[in-house]
């Protein structure tokens, strides 16, 4: 199984209306915090692979959860397999990670508001010191078929598919912090 | 915290019924199937770590859980600093350790039956492949204290302290296949 994932950056006012008129489903408001890991054997960054520790808190309570993603192996819709638990104790799963030689690297956090639409997970992200993004997900076997169908629904929310981001918010990030670094030198 | 465990060999018949004279509490019996791994960027023999992901199923249910076990601290008591979390799904916490570069090395299986004996733990476990062993295993702060109240709770036993087992279960079966491999040569 595939994850297909398409993503934009665009305001969340004109998006929420549209889901509305399209009678896409709510699923929720979460706040997220991710923590990022650099491998001590390998470079991640070289090999487009990540290890997040992920906590999310909502208004039932909170989920923990450490997560694999392997490298590209579809670049058009940054399909990757994905490896993923929840864990009962975040702190726990940290310490078994910094023992074994991981290293936490970088910390995202961000507002994620769901709405389920057809087949497609449709997700804003409010990204602290990023800004708003659109998302349009799903699964499937069939890499191309759920590709096409992911476009569509952006079309469908007046998003302009050419437009995607294909860099991770932590992509994006260290992106920025490497720009300010930068500025500073001068 | 650091726990301080000590172990010997021993028929478990005369030990439960020390253990009910002693007035000891039975805290039931678990069947425990452990993996341990390998690691992509040092010797976890050399090192005298431990990554692993446990499976435990007893009358109740199922526990899933990974453990980091860090260098000996203490060598008389096998004191080591250690960190676990249950998971929630072990194939897919499987899958995240063997995607960042761990492999699979060997599995310890074992039935597992507990005792609460004052501050104490202790444990029957009957090894696949091994045999029968006793430990007796406290958590502590003060490790020189703990470790002497677990060597009289192993004289209350009528087991001989001088006769512990300070190779994991892990170490005994990887030398047993190193004996196997070296006879089989000859």
């Amino acid at each position: 199984m595939y994850e297909v994932e398409l993503k934009v950056e665009a305001e969340h006012g004109p998006i929420r209306e549209r889901l509305s008129e399209l009678g896409a489903e709510p699923r929720g408001r979460v706040r997220q915090v991710d923590t990022y890991y650099d491998a001590p054997h390998r470079s991640f960054a070289e090999t487009d692979e990540a290890l997040r520790v992920r906590e999310e808190r909502d208004d039932d309570g909170r989920w923990i959860g450490v997560t694999y993603k392997g490298p590209l192996v579809e670049a058009e819709s940054k399909t990757r397999e994905e490896h993923e638990t929840a864990v009962e104790d975040g702190d726990e799963m940290r310490a078994v990670l910094e023992g074994v030689g991981f290293a936490p690297a970088e910390t995202v956090e961000k507002e994620r508001e769901r709405f389920r639409y057809r087949e497609y997970t449709v997700t804003l992200d409010a990204v602290d010191g990023l800004g708003e993004f659109v998302e349009v997900e799903t699964e499937a076997e069939a890499v191309e078929e759920a590709r096409e169908g992911a476009i569509a629904v952006l079309r469908e929310l007046d998003l302009d598919p050419d437009e995607q981001v294909r860099t991770s918010y932590l992509g994006l990030l260290l992106e920025d912090r490497d720009q300010r670094d930068a500025s500073n030198v001068q």
